[in-house]
This record gives structure tokens, sequence and C-alpha cells, in this order.
């Protein structure tokens, strides 16, 4: 067999000054639904392929990654997380309390032809709750999204917000034998990518009538908020979400079909390359699946856009930027038990410190400091270890002092 | 095809209750490998076949994962993290500092029959530190190692430790050409598990004459430590892990055939389920891997032995082991708002809050409490809001406190 040094097309390597990003902003994102009251899960890689399936349509069946394993099984690769977590809901549900909140952060594989912004194996981070059809229980979800943003620094999020019920309400009347109410959707739901010429002109090539597809249109637009929305963002608001986030968009639409309520999508009006994740509610998707009727609200964050959200606004802290704080320096036998102490010290105080692993040329060391994006070099050579001090070089200004060694911690931590 | 409601054998499905431990076991853990100047990097879950059948040996490739994609390609899943870190290495070797340390904690699958403790798709923690062979770099690893535990409350873990070059070099005048060194040396390894007696007549079995079985076994017990173990071990003492804790082991042979130096291995005295996990240094290994001579050393923590000692140690804090830590009720419509208004307050102070999604019983309120080990419930009735105060019921004790609003937040951290 031909040896690969390579990773396969689609799938990502991710080094340290990625990976440290990616970490924060999934981490960030964890401890908000963590103090919305979410709780985490985790369902296996791995399925028998049954259970994915026939779930989410032949088109998608085609990218599922199924296989035959070594025992006979049909198998597959988790696909999404709506699927495992409804298997979940109707295996334990004897153990789940009556309203289960969860989310869920992990990756899916999906066979697509890999593109800009589309990958193979990508990080879904969903939350849902089950087992009510309360309007809270959206405006919980719409606070709790809202607020992942906040918390990395993110503060503009629009939060588009329509009802599905009403939607289809206003196409019903529309709709034809030839025409579905689902399709037209569809066509409404390019709204922010066609003109609506192009959505007319996309409609009347469905089959609708000329004026029956400026009508959908012009009624779509001219929706007003059912009262289910009006409760929704009333209880949103008081649950903290500015009212000037909460963007009612009659033509806002969702591609999926299952929705049955509320529907919304987040986008940062200073990034461009498109929605950063939406949701809604989906009262009869999981009994369809499981089953048992279960209601159900959530949304997924697009994670892959929003790392690079806060890349592009520069909202990623200078700790996460650099590699560890601190190279602690090693110049000869003689001080590297002082060097080794100075590390566990700095350690003990939480203070990310690395130590070079050998005497060594003080060039070389700087120069290790450098490739790592370490900002601080700790030198603690034969006059610093008399005189009971510490050098401290900053790499990034070039400068460097020279304090008491008991003072170290808290000269660094005001330098880091 | 059969609808399964069910995970596959040997996978595992992780509740709150469950993962929010791992979570916070894991999150301490890379904590820990952060402080110490170790960087996170992420491989996909596939790889290329090829890249991993032949690198475990004939028995662990029937253990792959492997099959063919809709591509055609010949396709494996994660079965370590070593060797597709030896691919990191050698296909971003122009991007990598000179001496790499890296974390990695990711799950890995294996083909193998499910039993007690053995599962098809668990967790491993590496840490790794390449590029060089300094005994300092041992001492970082056995520091960051003890560390982990430090920080996990585990103060009591032993590290057996030993050198296996001297082991060879002690075995080696003992070895035949029926019975090789690491024939000798897998059965040394089970001296932890095995009499002496037992490893005795294991080595006659294989093939040594009586008299070489126990002189290689008196010669192993009785070697001293080499100055490369004595070097190591003084520097990890100044890197902060207890001499005590260090406890050199000759007859310390750790199974795997690829150590060149130091190995060691971690033991909690109280938790008798077995090693947690151990490493060493294998500086011949990556360049058999990757074609490219690189020193390394390294351990894996055993993730899912580490998270049961910390279970039956009771070393899990309070808020992990229970649910969010505020339940707020609902009464009725006019003091929704109200209700809605305390949780924000509540997340806004990182308090972990879950709103009950509609106006209920207060006992059927109560019960969701005790479902989700929900330790506080807040009421904000009609006759608090008049009076500017919050009842507060302690589902631990029974008890109920009133006290004002403005006091929530600080009356609740104390609480909890």
């Amino acid at each position: 067999m031909k040896q690969h040094i390579q990773n396969l097309k689609g799938f990502r390597d991710f080094l340290p000054a990625e990976k440290r990003v990616r970490d924060y902003v999934a981490d960030q994102i964890k401890a908000v639904f963590i103090e919305y009251g979410f709780e985490p899960i985790e369902t296996p890689t791995l399925e028998y392929a049954s259970l994915l399936l026939g779930k989410y349509g032949d088109e998608a069946d085609k990218l599922v990654y199924n296989f035959e394993d070594r025992g006979g099984r049909q198998v597959a690769l988790r696909y999404d997380q709506t699927v495992p977590t409804s298997r979940i809901l109707a295996q334990y549900q004897n153990e789940l309390p009556k309203f289960f909140r969860r989310f869920q952060i992990q990756n899916v594989f999906r066979a697509d032809k890999p593109q800009k912004g589309r990958f193979r194996e990508f990080t879904q981070c969903d939350c849902d709750i089950f087992g009510t059809s309360s309007p809270v229980a959206d405006a919980e979800l719409l606070s709790v999204y809202f607020a992942a943003y906040t918390r990395l620094g993110i503060t503009s999020l629009q939060i588009k917000i329509n009802d599905r019920q009403t939607l289809m309400e206003t196409i019903s009347p529309f709709a034809t034998d030839q025409v579905s109410v689902f399709s037209i959707i569809q066509s409404i739901d390019k709204l922010d990518k066609m003109s609506e010429t192009d959505v007319v002109t996309e409609l009347i090539t469905k089959g609708l009538v000329e004026t029956a597809a400026r009508e959908t249109l012009a009624a779509t637009q001219s929706a007003t908020q059912s009262e289910n929305l009006q409760q929704i963002i009333a209880a949103a608001v008081a649950l903290g979400v500015p009212e000037k986030a909460l963007v009612f968009t009659p033509t806002l639409a969702r591609g999926l079909d299952y929705y049955t309520g509320m529907i919304f999508e987040g986008n940062i009006p200073t990034y461009t390359a498109g929605s950063v994740g939406g949701g809604g509610r989906y009262d009869n998707l999981i009994g369809e699946l499981c089953g048992r009727d279960i209601a159900a609200a959530g949304f997924a964050i697009g994670f892959d856009r929003t790392v690079e959200a806060v890349q592009q606004l520069g909202l990623v802290p200078s700790t996460i930027r650099s590699g560890p704080t601190v190279l602690v320096t090693l110049f000869d036998a003689a001080g590297q038990t002082a060097s080794l102490q100075a590390a566990a010290t700095l350690r003990q105080a939480h203070i990310a410190t690395e130590v070079y692993p050998k005497a060594d040329k003080l060039s070389k060391q700087f120069k290790l400091a450098n490739q790592k994006g370490i900002p601080l070099v700790l030198l603690l050579g034969e006059s610093e270890r008399t005189a009971g001090t510490i050098t401290l070089k900053d790499m990034r200004s070039g400068k460097q002092i020279t304090a008491p060694l008991a003072q170290m911690v808290e000269i660094i931590e005001k330098l880091s």
C-alpha cells in the first residue's frame, strides 16, 4: 500500500496557533451554555447505519460515511447531532428529566465535495430544549445564543426572527398541486442572496403564475408578528437580549422543512461570509425520528464561521494568540536547579511556562521563544543567582529588565 | 434495514451527570498541560489507511477500523495519537519549532472485544516533547504528569520509574537465540500482576534454563539507578515533584518494545484498578514512522481510569456533581418578566441558571429541580415582588429563606 504522509482532502490538521483559538471559542461557548442551564452530553462517533440512513433525505444519505465493520454490522459516522440525540431521548426516556436541555459540541462527518469553507469533518455546537413548546423556551434559546456571542466580544449580533407557522399560513393560499408550500419557502429563503425579481422568476419557473408569484412575495413581506413571536421576543428581552438585536424578518424562511414555529438566524454586521448559525422550533421531528412525540427547539452555532469572525474582528485575547507566557532558559549545569525551581514557581502561579531543555547559546534560546510566540524569556545566570535577582527579556519590545527573584510572579503577571 | 434505537456495543453515551465529570477531568488536565508549556493540536478522525496499517504490529492491524470511502480511498479511524503526530512532524517540519511540545486529547477507535473497562471508542490524553533527548525533557514530562493529578486532588500519586537502557543491558547476557531480550522484558513486566515464581516459570517455559531465569530476575531486581535516571530525578525534584513520589523500580519494564530510555508508570495507592497511565522515551520510533529521526518522549494518561479514580476518591467538586445551580420558577403571567430578569442577573454573575419553561404547580417545579440535581430554587411570587424580596429553597436541606432581591447574587454565591 502506498504510504500517505498527508491528511485526507476535506479533513484538517490544527496546529497549536489555530487549535488554541478553536479551543478558546469552544470553551467560551460551552461556559455560556452551562451558565444558561444547558447540560452536556456526548454520543459515539459510530452508530448503527440504520439509525442515520433515511433520516436526512436521499441526497444527504449519499453523504453519510457508512461501512461494514469487522463484525458484519452496518455502521456510520456521526452525520449530525440531532438524530443521535433523538436516539438518546428514546433510549433513556426514563432517566431524562421532563424538560431536557442539552448541548453537544462534537465533530460530524459528511462525504461532501470539499470546497472553501466546506469540510468533511467539522464541529457542530448544538443547544436544544426538549419537552416543551412554551415561548419561554424559545426565548431561552435566543438569549443563550446571543450571550455566546457577547461572551466572545461580539455585541453587534443581529438575530433575524420569524414564525414558520405564520409564513406557511401566508404562503398556503398561493401553493398549487405543482408548487408546494415548502417549494415556495425554499425560494423565499433565497431572498438574502437573490434579488426579489430573481425570486419571483424562480417561483414562475417552478410553476406559479406571475401574479401569484408577486402576491406571495408581497404577502410574505407585509406579514406582521404573530402573538407567539411577540411573546417570545418579550421574554427574550426580559432575559437580557437587547430589543434592537431581535429583527423581525417576515421573509426569513430557513431552508429545512421541519420547522414548526419560531425560526431565527444570526448575522454579524461586520462579518460578511454569511450567517453564523441559527435554528428554531421543530415539534414534530423527534417524534418522527424516535417514535415518541417530544416538542423541541434549538439552534446550531456555525463553529468555523464563528472562529473566523472572532479572528477577523481581533477578538482573540493575547494569551491565546501567543504560546506559553514564559521561556525559562538554561545556562549551565550549576544554574539548572535554580532555573527549574523558578519554572515550578511560575507554574504554581498558573503562568504557562516552558523550560528550554538543555544549556545552550542564549541566541538559540531567544530564537525558540520567537518561533513559539513566547513573549517573555527568563534569565537566571550566575550574576542573577548571586544577586538574588532575575532578568526578563520582553520579546515583543526587546527590552530587558532586572528585578528581585521574590517579585518574579508579580512582575510577569503585570507584563503578560 | 432494521432500525436500531441503541448504541453500538463497545461505544458509550455520556449523559449529563457523567459527561460533566469527564469534561471536568479533561479540563483540569488540559489546563495543567498548558501551564507546563505544552501546546494543543488536533488531527482528523479519518486518515489514509496506509498511514496506520503496519505501524502497530499484525495483531493491532486487525483492530484498526478501516474501510473504502465513497471516493475509493482506503481510510481508517484514528487508532492512537502517536502515528498521526508522526505524520504532523513529517508534513509540517518547516512550520514546527525545534523542540515541539504538544498535547492531544482526542478519541481513538479499536475494534477490540468489548469487556469491563475496554471500549471501542475511548479518550487518549497524550503529552510529548519532540526534538531533544535531554534529561530535563524527561523531567518535564514527569512533572507535568504529576501536576495533572495534583490538580485533580490526587496528591498520593506514585510514579514508578526505570531506565529501559539499563534494563536491556542487565537482561542481555541472559537472552538466547530462542528467548529475546524483549521476550524476557515482557515477562518481567508482569511482576506487578504475577508472583516471582510464576515469572520464573514463564521464563523457563519460554526456553531459559532455570538458573538463567532466576539470575535474570535477581540481576534486574538488584540493578541500580543509571546516571541518566539520577539526572532526570534530580531535575524532576527541582521542578516540584516530591522525591518520595518518584519510586525507582528496577523491575518496571513497560510492555511496548519501542522505549529507549526512561520509562515510568503512575499508580494511585488508594485506587486498585491498575496503573493510571505512563510513558517514556522512544528516540527511534518517530524516525521509523515518518522517515526523519526525531528524539521523543511522552506519556498517556489513562483517562477512563483517572475519571473513575477521581469519582471513587470523592474529588469531584459539588458544582460539577450537581446540575445548574439555580432553577428560577414561573408562577403566573404577571410575574414572568420579573423572574426572567432575575435569571438574567444570575447568569450575568456566571451562576448556572435554568428557567422553568412555563407557569406551573410549584410541586412540579420542585420535582424538576430534584430530577436535575439543581440545589437552589428561586421563588418570585406576588408577595416577594411587592416586598422587593426573593425566596430561596435549598433542595438539599429543604430550608427556605427570604432575602432582599438586591442581595440575591451574593446569597446564592454563598449557598452554592
